[in-house]
């Protein structure tokens, strides 16, 4: 991760954060606007990154281990030279050179992106899709993006729900317990329609309680129907 | 896009300018502690999203239009009680989700997340997988990065690179003008084996050179070798 000329240490710390974040360790930066970057507040949780920041004079002395260099732009009204990947597709590039070589990743400065002369040290360069109205990211959003899609695991599953399902037994004994706590109650539909009862136990199935829940439903059931019935009986 | 209980009017500018910079016009702000917020100078390019910011005085209210509420939490040491899904397969369900309905991702105060009362509002929650060392983002990074998750494209190819490959005709003038140059400079691998040619034929090879790039490698080489000759002359 090289930044390029940046202005605001709180980008430079911000960046260190996601880097943080996102388990990236080497900062470099070259010729930052403030020498003193390294006191940005903003790197919240991220003190070794910025600890071990290297810092450069140029572009060239910043990349020079590198296998891979590759810019960030915004692809702007400038026409450029290079190619430009977007970030899903160049990001799977990038992590496949990871396996095999060191690979800079550059920003440019908040303002003005990386000049020409910075974008003729890279192989090709990297955009963020963002709206065509609307190009230009903040730089510690944009580089937080950017490790995201370097680590972000496509296999990623949905986790299941917490708790297991109720068994039907126990949806059956809720739809009894509802019935009962109608009936306590009066409910004036209750004898009308047998077609009732199958409209009630459609719309319990559809809660998909979890085995905890019904067992919470049951109970606040049955202290009404309790309610109820003591009612009753005080009045009679 | 909800905002609850955020400190720092910066983070709601940078929330907002995420927000446009992916196409997100909806911004909901739930008791800030700073009610000139909609000032906020890093809402770069984002006046539009900042000026229509609706302010709510509780989660309820500002999420009553929305048939999905999403919060967001880093998972930390809480036990969670809520289902947390990985922002890669959650991102995907909240995708499906905005084709029928609205839905509503909330994110926390800086300092504390959600609350658990602003998360019994939440069906469920999305958690970015940061790493367990450092489980906690920047407010603001941690909105762009959700939100580029639901724009991004998975179908997103690789681009060619610029410039259409070199022609074999092409390749072999590269060749032959190479080796008039190595033989004009002298150089002393060139006669001693047939498999030096070979050797220079795949080097060339290797360099997928564009034809535009070819054509320019021609003229330096032509250059040289006039140049070299040119000296020979003056020497003899």
């Amino acid at each position: 991760m090289v930044l390029v000329d940046a202005r605001n240490p709180l980008n430079i710390g911000a960046a260190a954060r996601a880097m943080s974040n996102f388990g990236f360790q080497r900062l470099r930066v070259v010729n930052p606007y403030e020498k003193a970057f390294r006191e940005a507040r903003s790197a919240v949780g991220a003190a070794l990154v910025m600890e071990q920041a290297e810092e450069f004079a140029t572009v060239a002395e910043a990349v020079a281990d590198c296998s891979l260099v590759v810019g960030t732009t915004s692809v702007g009204p400038r026409d450029l030279q290079h190619s430009v990947q977007r970030l899903e597709a160049g990001a799977a590039v990038i992590r496949g050179h990871l396996a095999s070589g060191p690979c800079a990743l550059l920003f440019g400065s908040e303002k003005f992106g990386l000049s020409n002369q910075d974008m003729s040290h890279c192989h090709w360069l990297l955009h963020i899709p963002t709206r065509q109205e609307h190009l230009s990211m903040n730089l510690g959003q944009a580089v937080a993006v950017c490790l995201y899609e370097l680590i972000r695991d496509p296999s990623a599953l949905l986790e299941p729900e917490k708790g297991s399902p109720s068994s039907s037994a126990e949806i059956e004994r809720v739809i009894d317990a509802l019935l009962e706590a109608l009936r306590a109650s009066g409910y004036p539909k209750l004898n009308t329609s047998e077609s009732f009862h199958s409209a009630l136990r459609r719309f319990v199935r559809r809660l998909h309680l979890h085995s905890g829940d019904a067992e919470f439903l049951l109970g606040m059931l049955r202290q009404m129907v309790w309610k109820m019935k003591h009612r009753d009986k005080s009045k009679g």
